[in-house]
């Protein structure tokens, strides 16, 4: 029997909060975002539970264990999205943590470590140009410095954001420095279809895919739509939308891989005037890494044969770069064993989206628990998991919890 | 031997309003088109000739004829620019109409018919959604009570942008209604490369090229750039990549014709978000009629396509379709005798842009004389003509007018 926690009524809470008629926007340090990781400080304090933060935002709730000086399982995802965002990516794993604690509290339960549900702060990467900003920071990843030297798409610095009036919580202390965790545990939607076309409820991550993001400047000369013939142009437009279905077919072919050009800005972008710049985004991403690099390797080719055939130059930029990252042997193991009487479809799962446990896998063994996303829909403002499937996901959650507990201070 | 006129120095000082960084932005009723206004009316008041107005802001400075009671033959062109103009696309024909009547004046000329230096108001469309919006209210191709009724892009409606302080010129008498005139002339710069590459430096216009623009409304479905499968996305982008890229192999095979995507718009426009929705323009344009209509059935063909591979959805929409405008037989050989001594390569040349002309000659005969563009480079900052051609175009104009007098006053 699954036990009813507040995970529905508080989702559907945080789902107010920056909402529009297009989904949901709440970038790190907006109001909405601040107004989010208040809620989730009052429901822990309400619930007994230590609050701290750190400088970069992130928020920790921590339910203590047994006295052993262990350090804590990290366990938690973000509160913000993205620009036009849904009400699951994120809030879920950050509300699941929160719930799973109060049911070992309910349980009584005395685990070995310390638990800390944490919302992890700016993952989405929409207002500062920089994803799993707070885990990153957590990990070792970035420095402090460096990322109080990033400036938002806003023209608003960090530090300024951070200490302004949507920044860090009021009352709540704040640590010094990024201690190390013992374990880092993700509760997410899929965000794709993998698990609702397998009719599973709940998935245990294998790894998480690479990623490659990438600028491409395509510099070409504009000029009058009218007048200039068809051979003697050198329109970025078309440039930019060669390469971009080039590398769609290129990775057709290659298969296990994603490719997406999801942003991309002409100019002088008037009906009139042949394009003579266009900046475009390309996101590769796979499991594999080699996959990847294939697709890397097909831009520069298809920048050259841009370069070579329309006579506009194509400066690329590396925007991102981030190696797959396989989920902790062992932790899966503990997580398909304590899960498997939960679904008997249980399966394992690539993630295709980067998550905040990437990053925190860098430091400590780490794991994912996914539940279904409706028609693999995610970044906009109609994802759906079923009420259901959010309770059986927190179920899981407190199971994987006291498993990986029991592990690590069985190995110790 | 080529007199010399006051052109150049006007252009110059035309130039500095609205001048930025990446050329001139001076859209209809915005401060720098009117002080462009200004300028025109204070030389033409200094020149001693009569100034009125209408009331879509066309200014007309009239050189009386002898008294018979003729219609005038209006010469002239644009003083607004594209958001990212140059100095000579429409400012050129107007201060050299201007500088044709000085040099009329000069001769002591006397002409059978009035004479009248025109800038036409608002040809380019850059700010209220109606291309040659001057002309066409003149020729009777729109009425004022429609043209009352365009909101500009800045969501100022027509009125008050033009009864405001950067609206029709204080102290300027304002004409009721829109008098037929005897003929139509107009100087501009070629904004193609077919003058400099044949070393011509004077065309006689032929044809001006018939236009269709539409705007495609692509809807697909927004999804996480990580998670979603290639085979189960509908790619907005992609779709319209790949409709931008097959209606440029339909124009190369067709030839004699060009077709431009020069805007285009991703939503939600995100690194990582597959697009849902893109919205862009087609702009196709002939001197053959029969190659635009060929290439608006491309456009539904490949939309077509698109709905069955893709599984997106796109809605055509009619923004402008325009006839080929044949210039006046009798006017072009009577301009082809007046100037053939002037440029021993003179050419006859189709124009690819739209002009003021083209409605203008729905109610009267009219013509064009073209100079060369360097490069053929027009709508961008760095259009070029020689101070050579340029007077050269003015001396042309002036012999045009002197021709085309004759030739009505003749047939008359």
């Amino acid at each position: 029997m699954i036990v009813r926690t507040a995970v529905l009524e508080r989702l559907a809470e945080l789902a107010k909060l920056g909402a529009y008629e297009r989904g949901i926007d709440r970038t790190l340090f907006s109001p909405a975002e601040h107004a989010a990781r208040r809620k989730f400080a009052d429901w822990a304090r309400a619930s007994g539970f230590a609050l701290e933060q750190d400088r970069v935002g992130n928020v920790f709730a921590r339910r203590d264990g047994a006295p052993t000086g262990r350090a804590p399982i990290v366990v938690g995802s973000h509160l913000d999205t993205v620009r036009t965002g849904g009400a699951y990516d994120g809030a879920y794993g950050v509300v699941g943590a929160l719930c799973a604690l109060e049911r070992l509290g309910a349980e009584g339960a005395t685990t070995r470590h310390p638990v800390e549900a944490v919302a992890w702060a700016g993952e989405e990467g929409s207002r500062f140009p920089l994803g799993c900003l707070g885990s990153g920071a957590y990990a070792g990843l970035n420095t402090l410095e460096a990322i109080e030297a990033i400036v938002g798409d806003d023209g608003i610095s960090f530090p300024t954001a951070r200490d302004g009036p949507s920044g860090l919580l009021p009352g709540v202390p704040v640590r010094d420095g990024f201690p190390r965790p013992a374990a880092c545990l993700e509760l997410h939607i899929e965000q794709g279809p993998s698990l609702e076309r397998a009719g599973a409820r709940l998935g245990v991550v294998s790894a998480i895919a690479g990623q490659v993001r990438s600028e491409i400047d395509v510099v070409g000369e504009a000029g009058h739509a009218g007048t200039v013939p068809l051979i003697v142009r050198h329109d970025a437009f078309a440039a930019a939308a060669e390469i971009a279905l080039a590398l769609e077919t290129l990775a057709r072919q290659l298969g296990e891989c994603v490719v997406t050009v999801g942003y991309l800005v002409v100019e002088p972008n008037q009906t009139n005037i042949i394009p003579g710049r266009v900046v475009f985004r390309v996101d590769a991403r796979s499991v594999d890494d080699t996959r990847v690099e294939r697709l890397e390797a097909g831009l520069r080719d298809e920048c050259s044969r841009m370069e070579i055939q329309r006579g506009v130059t194509c400066g690329i930029k590396l925007l991102e770069r981030r190696a797959a990252v396989p989920m902790d042997g062992g932790l899966r193991a503990a997580l398909h064993t304590a899960l498997e009487s939960l679904d008997n479809k249980l399966m394992p799962v690539p993630s295709g989206a980067g998550h905040d446990t990437m990053c925190v896998a860098t430091v400590a063994p780490a794991a994912m628990i996914f539940v279904p996303s409706a028609g693999g829909r995610s970044h906009v403002g109609d994802e759906y998991t079923t009420p259901e499937d959010l309770e059986l996901g927190v179920e899981a959650l407190v199971r994987a919890i006291v498993a990986v507990d029991r592990l690590l201070a069985e190995k110790a």
